[in-house]
């Protein structure tokens, strides 16, 4: 199965072998967002301004959210996290949150995985701070941006 | 904070009281999709016909990841989740994978946020599976379809 | 698929829905065993009678063992266990240690798979303790010997 | 208590100090058998050829299985997975279902639990996928057939 | 062992059969202190009114560390915990930060070890976010002040 | 905000970037206590000679708290730890149980945090293990005692 580096020559999945790769420091970048009604982004805008901080919590979520990506995902390898930062921002013209989350790791495979997750784990944190208020919030646009230290080179995703 | 139940009268994040409410059955259904190009697809659906079962594997994983949700998510309440279904189907047009994930409780409190985390592992495990063919997917259309069972009633999003 | 409830009609995995199963109380017994050499066996049994105590800690490994049931098996219901003992012997005609492992619950499905995950996780830390002194020890026999309090009725195994 | 590295002079459980080891290219294999019916082995046969995949679903949660071993087993140091392979067969002559193991890690430790923990739940996930047809299944042969890597040698099993 | 409910008749270590008690609703308080320098005290009082919530980051930290009592305490029933808080407030006296956690279950056994993990979770993360400050902190005072809802009536904590 | 590398520039919580601090072999040492009545304590010396062996259950419990310190502690590095230890020894002049853990890794960051969290899980199993003989038990002393490996150099706590 040509490019699909997840199953064996028999299509089976496995956890494929990076032992042979090189340990590099790495680093990827992913993002999304959440989209909202403008009074439901209001209220994130108080939190953050005054108290009852969502984007706060959901920041905290999206950095624990990255070290569980190896539970998570089946075929991923568990790897030794260096940094994780993800940074949470009011967009009003979307309306809705903005989110990007950086991680890196001195190892022998990619961290994109672990981004995304910590991205995706922040974006259903602010659903689940907020969805007392508004039920029909949707998250999207999550993807990699960033990805480079691997033998592949560097991947930068066109702006949108 | 008016309509945020997940901080209390000072903004303090906190896990919301629910040992009044009743115990009743209730289930949420969540949707999301990964956007990829059409070769991308082709690989999901030679290996759903013959060997290397993209949807076999993230089914699985969004399984599991109903199952984590309330280690992700900071305030979410530990609940006895009575029934999981995943289903992922190539969509031509989008191109890409749509995902449903169907999650029922008898507990009290909803199931929504199980609902999204397993769309949402399904949904990266997908891009997983198919990193090594295309860096430029991307999931969207994350969201709440159905909601019932609860005091506030039923909630169905409307069809887009 | 005529028997096999984790799947749907089409051949596809879920988590089979219990919600309209009866709450009673469920009781599973699950048994294994580890096969090493007479001199290894010596060494738990002189461990258990001054120090080293190997069966203790895998009594403890079996009993929290109980409690990841959920998070390994795919398609387990999570379920508030009420109960668990797992019993250790030395059984010289073996020769080996001979595991027992009982769960109880008061739930909508049965507690085999949460005993059967006692028994084995204890069984693999008893591996885990004298694997310096043998390599070629067996763990075998696990299965269930008794599950009773739902709506198939009484199991017991044959005794063998 | 000679040969026993998981208690230090006193008797005392502790997780042994492999700080001064190197760190090695390391792989242990393991293996396991869940005998069963001739018919029950049927549906299995029928699955993996058409739908229902249980050993689809037993592979994947094996793999996932060697990530939480150190989770499981309580002495057993955290190690960076770097393969894991999970390969499940029909045995008609069992009759029943063959699994073998394979983990590699670049570590200060041997990955031989991790493959044990891979074959027995996999093991395991068969007996659940499959209970519902027959209880009386056993779990048997669950062993190391092969460990290098480490500084005490190559180790193989005899052949059965 | 008179009194020790968590071992057998043996001596052995068991989880305890709850399986015949009544679901009641049940509460538990416990409190905790992490003592500091005035200099360090100052960061967290500068940190809360402007940024830098070590408070916060900490709350949540306990609120989380309250779901994964059961993994942590070998013998705790998995509960279904129906409200976490925890407060923490600036105390220029001790100097320090004081924390209080309040857990909720409607169960078959007390939440006293959620309240505990969730307050020790919570002294623990103070700990880590400005140990680069101080390393002579030191976490005190760790105990039960309030346990209601069970078999065993009311506790109360003498104030101190 | 000055001394807290938990937080950025602008008072945001990450996990700091360690990828460009050295690998090297570390070590810290925690200590803690759980005061109790003497009558308490004299439940924990019989079992220590006899059976119901409370001390070793908690000391089992510290390691395996050791290896979920990162998943406790948000902004903690998951860590490959290569050693722990936990000894608990009877006080009477406490009275009650004094525990002390080790642990080691060679890696980028320290690891007080794992012996923080080893400790304070022991500790609380002792809680937990005697809580049906006594509810004013109180865990205090928890503290790092030594501190040694990282570019910060050695620390050493005052003998108290």
């Amino acid at each position: 199965m040509a490019g699909l580096t997840h199953f064996d020559g028999e299509g089976r999945a496995h956890m494929v072998d990076v032992s042979g790769k090189a340990v590099t420091d790495r680093i990827a970048v992913a993002e999304a967002f959440v989209r909202m009604r403008p009074e439901t982004l209001d209220l994130v805008a108080q939190g953050t301004a005054k108290k009852g901080d969502v984007l706060g919590v959901a920041r905290l979520a999206g950095i624990m959210g990255a070290k569980r990506c190896a539970d998570l995902i089946p075929l991923c390898h568990p790897l030794p996290i260096t940094k994780v930062a993800v940074d949470l921002v009011v967009d009003a013209n979307l309306p809705g949150v903005r989110i990007e989350a950086t991680v890196k790791t001195s190892g022998q495979t990619g961290v994109e995985m672990e981004a995304l997750t910590a991205a995706s784990t922040a974006a259903l944190t602010v659903y689940d701070m907020l969805k007392a208020a508004e039920k029909t919030m949707e998250v999207g646009g999550l993807r990699v941006v960033l990805k480079d230290g691997g033998k592949s080179g560097r991947f930068e995703a066109e702006v949108t």
